[in-house]
């Protein structure tokens, strides 16, 4: 034991208590020191594995979505497709641009959260909370049922227990994001540049056959679901254009990260961006392009990439295996990401009082376990909800991404025009960052608010074409959320006035202390209490409550012979009620007791040895103890008698 | 307020509580004061009217199911219904004289468990219980069953409500026992003699009609449900002598309530059981054999009640509406005496020790209600787990019946072996009667054991030729209980002498109260705890578990301010765990405390004023305490707080 004595009567040590072995450490692992926390930083390669899996797992479903809508409209319709792929091609250029500009700003992590936190307020900042954590769960909930989408194309046969797969996906990254991630960049870095590798060789090889010829359409493709031909309308190319937008969810990812890279941390986390787009970019649009010249038939049987690829490569053969499997693992690590994001930012955001402190717990493996746990739970509900369907999940989707992109681009163009407003080399200190005056403020408040207004349209958009089919919800939800979080930070600012010492004077010492001890039978119990009782005070009055007039004179009986002399008050209860009379005893004493009287209630607990017994005993004392702990002025004492 | 010194310092009053109007007052009434009890006593002609239902009504279901098996034989074997339901005449004669002689050995009553405990001993006794009691979760099943088979007979199109309607039935048959019975025995009476003047209505007048030739067949009798044709073994006829049995069941109640009848109360009881047993005689022959007669088709979908009536009358008339509606009353009503039979026994083996002691606490309307809510539970259960089927119930039914009915009969014969060996005068006042020398004791041994041997025979029949049907459940089910009793009774015997002043030298007086008070923080909760732990001791220790550093720097600069110099021991806790470091350096407290110093444990207990913010906060202290209870020498002190 290792003793220090840093004032007077304040002793320091460190417990004994080593956590011993259990089916939680079997499956999560040992628990770690809290000074085991590493802190590795990593370089733009890995970079971009580790913060790239969740946009660029996108397009296994962005295009897929966005063709769904289309092909209502028939091949017609399917024409469209490449257009409105560009047109989502240059909306991420715009948010690369933006995004460049937050990292520069935010070294430290520029997540919509904070930066709408610094520059634009309580409201927005809890508004973008509600949105991202909205936006981790559906990405959580969408990567994983494209994931399922992709293994069932390969294996028509596990169709039937997709939701099955789906909720054990979600479990296996639940866990080992509560093992916690101590796993090096590499970890990240094999799969996705596998993924990388092999999305790039089928868009490759596709455009080498396209150009020779030799290319051909899909062999046996999948049935439509839709027979309804509807008119290409501007609503169906919006609709159409809303869903391709989530394509682009996770191209904020890197800005939450910067701290995780190598310095010079702001140029090493921009570059790797633009590099992320790039790539991004091409597979969205070379995606869309392959799959529209084949005549691909986006069903939610087989995905666009199945089809796709099974074209490029012949046949369902081993090049088509391994590139499925990329994309399975590659949406997996997408919902990876997410059980990184949603438990940090729930840990932000419960710091800041606007959730339950628990949150921001760290849990026996240094992460946040009940986040984690929060996470998966919500995320498996909507895949059941939904039965794994992703056409089902986008209506809610974007919403949540598109409404955190413009609030953070918005606080990002109000924070240059602050910027452009100090005086050179004056500076001020925010939460997140330090604001000094930039001479280039007016062109990048521009970019910023280009950003914020081109995102903020596209929200627009989503919610009005996609609002009936589920969007509403995100809609209605959001706005309780945030209604929510403002009532939990209500209730912890009220309660820290009332524990606060300053506001509060001390109350005077404690004159009398007058104990009450409710007994049912003079028994060993009744006599250990009682014993008890004696070290606390002088006065002390047994209160029985008659219900049976026998067995009360057999109680008097023993209470005169074991009682001690003490007062015992014989209440009898005609209707055969217990607790009644008792409370009713104890608040008469209470009206009449002074500031600086306290009543002490002991109760002897019968504590039985095993728990099955407990059924043939009544529970008063529980029953007691729930009902007295809400009166003021009352102190409970349990004198716990252990038996058979 | 009406204080009496009885003893020195015994004081007893009148509890002031009146208990308030509420939903369950308004369902079952307002409290009934203990003193409100009340003690009627009736004649023999009410006192056929409320013990009889239960036998009587067997009627519409005995020889329902006896021709039930019967038809699997087809036609031929119906021809051996009346037979059988002569065989089971003369049981029931037997059954009439034994039970006789019981009435007059046990006046105050002389149920199977009462006589099995004084003649055979503990486990026959409960070995009756357990009979009795499945008896009576049968009773309700079977008696409801029926009941909604008439009504759905009547009105076919109510068949797919049929469990619905099953379980509202015995929902409100709880509902009027837990009103308790207050009723005069004429609200027993008129039902009773309405569906006995109707039954012997239609028989008689279905006999007229067969002597003037008028009665012919069932018309539209229902299609057969069994097609599979049966030679006509003797193993089917035993088959269905053991369904026809059920017919038997309910006689024995008339032995148990003999006090609520009129002085000489013996005979009065002797003559009523002779009464009932000529009216269910006849009915069950005249049934039978009309039944035989006019080719009814024993099935699940219409009665055989049902078929006679409309047979008899015409067609479905006012006179066959009435004859159900009867028929369906005296059901329910047979299913209300198990509600009065099973509770009131269950209160007797929880006096007794076999069963928990809850059982024998009267409720707000002074019956056994928790005996009653268990009664309806279990059945309710039955009744959808069999679909309201009686005849996927009656294998279950009397194994329980019949064991009950031999363990009583060997019990009576064992009596009167015990009489004869008395000398005249000598008396042997048992717990349920006085014992004295009968000279036709032998005569009377024969009697008794006569019925023993052959209700144990049936019994054995039941069991053989219902054993896969389901009997088995209840072989297997009665030993388990009768084991499970005498584990209660262990239990509560450990207890009892766990708890006995007398074996239990008595402490000698604390010494040393130690108070540990565990902290998280310091703030107006802390110090309300630590303004009470100054009255009870002055051996005070704080202690903080720290899993921040820099909280607990905060925490201790607060408590050199307003810790009033008392000890703060902060344990460092690098595996951020709680409750574990905590546990552990109380057991090193206590491992070196003698035997008369205590611990007590001070939990500030943090109350808020809504339930709903418990979610906000860690229950640290709850599970604390759940720990703490278990550990000797320890008291817990709950000093709450109430904050918004």
């Amino acid at each position: 034991m290792n003793i220090k004595d840093t004032h007077s009567n304040i002793f320091e040590e460190m417990t004994e208590h080593t956590p011993r072995a259990s089916l939680q450490t079997m499956l999560i692992g040992r628990p770690l020191a809290t000074e085991e926390a590493s802190h590795q930083t990593i370089g733009k390669l890995v970079g971009l594995a580790v913060f790239s899996s969740d946009a660029m797992s996108s397009v296994a479903y962005g295009p897929q979505e966005m063709m769904m809508i289309l092909v209502a409209a028939g091949m017609g319709g399917l024409r469209m497709a490449f257009p409105i792929a560009l047109a989502i091609a240059i909306l991420l250029m715009i948010l690369v641009f933006s995004y460049e500009q937050t990292i520069h700003a935010y070294p430290d992590g520029g997540g919509a959260y904070i930066v709408a936190r610094d520059n634009l307020g309580e409201l927005p900042s809890q508004t973008a909370a509600a949105a991202l954590l909205t936006d981790y769960i559906l990405t959580v909930a969408v990567s994983i049922s494209s994931g399922v989408a992709q293994v069932v194309s390969a294996f028509p046969a596990l169709y039937t227990y997709r939701v099955e797969i789906a909720v054990g996906m979600i479990l296996l990254v639940m866990l080992i994001n509560l093992r916690g991630t101590k796993e090096s960049g590499i970890t990240f870095a094999i799969p996705t540049y596998f993924f990388l590798i092999l999305m790039f060789a089928t868009v490759i090889m596709g455009f080498a056959r396209l150009l020779t010829g030799t290319l051909g359409s899909v062999v046996n493709p999948p049935a439509f679901e839709t027979n309804l031909l509807q008119p290409l309308s501007l609503f169906l190319i919006l609709r159409a254009f809303a869903n391709g937008t989530t394509s682009l969810t996770g191209v904020e990812a890197i800005s939450n990260g910067i701290t995780a890279f190598r310095e010079p941390r702001a140029k090493n986390a921009g570059a790797t961006l633009m590099w992320m787009a790039g790539i991004l970019g091409s597979l969205l649009l070379g995606i869309t392009f392959l799959s529209v010249h084949i005549g691909v038939v986006p069903v939610e049987g087989e995905t666009v990439i199945s089809q796709l690829t099974r074209t490029v490569y012949g046949n369902r053969n081993l090049l088509y295996l391994l590139t499925i499997s990329a994309t399975t693992v590659i949406l997996m690590m997408a919902a990876n990401t997410a059980f990184a994001d949603f438990p940090r930012l729930g840990a932000l955001v419960a710091a800041d009082g606007y959730l339950p402190r628990q949150l921001s717990v760290r849990g026996s493996r240094l992460v946040f376990s009940r986040g984690i746990i929060l996470l998966a739970a919500i995320a498996s509900l909507l895949v059941i909800r939904f039965e794994a369907s992703v056409s089902g999940l986008i209506p809610l989707y974007a919403i949540g991404v598109f409404l955190s992109f413009s609030l953070s681009q918005g606080g990002m163009a109000h924070r240059w025009w602050k910027s452009g407003h100090l005086k050179p080399g004056e500076e001020i200190v925010e939460q997140g960052s330090t604001l000094h005056y930039d001479k280039g403020w007016k062109h990048k408040m521009i970019i910023n608010g280009l950003g914020s207004l081109c995102t903020a349209m596209v929200m627009i958009i989503f919610a009005v074409t996609k609002f009936k089919d589920g969007a509403w919800v995100v809609i209605l939800l959001t706005p309780a959320l945030v209604a929510f979080f403002f009532t939990i930070r209500r209730h912890y600012a009220r309660l820290a006035k009332q524990l606060s010492l300053e506001n509060n004077p001390r109350k005077g010492h404690i004159r009398r202390n007058r104990v009450i001890m409710p007994v049912s039978g003079v028994h060993s119990g009744t006599l250990i209490a009682l014993r008890y009782a004696r070290t606390i005070s002088d006065d002390i009055t047994a209160v029985h409550i008659s219900i049976d007039a026998k067995e009360t004179a057999k109680l008097e009986e023993k209470w005169e012979k074991w009682g001690e002399e003490y007062r015992l008050v014989v209440l009898k209860s005609p209707y055969r009620l217990f607790l009644e009379p008792l409370l009713d005893y104890i608040d008469k004493l209470c009206a009449v007791a002074g500031p600086t009287d306290i009543i002490t209630i002991i109760v002897p607990q019968f504590i039985p040895k095993h728990w099955w017994t407990n059924f043939l005993h009544t529970r008063t004392a529980e029953a007691l103890r729930k009902e007295l702990l809400h009166r003021d002025n009352i102190v409970i004492t349990e004198v716990p008698y252990q038996v058979e």
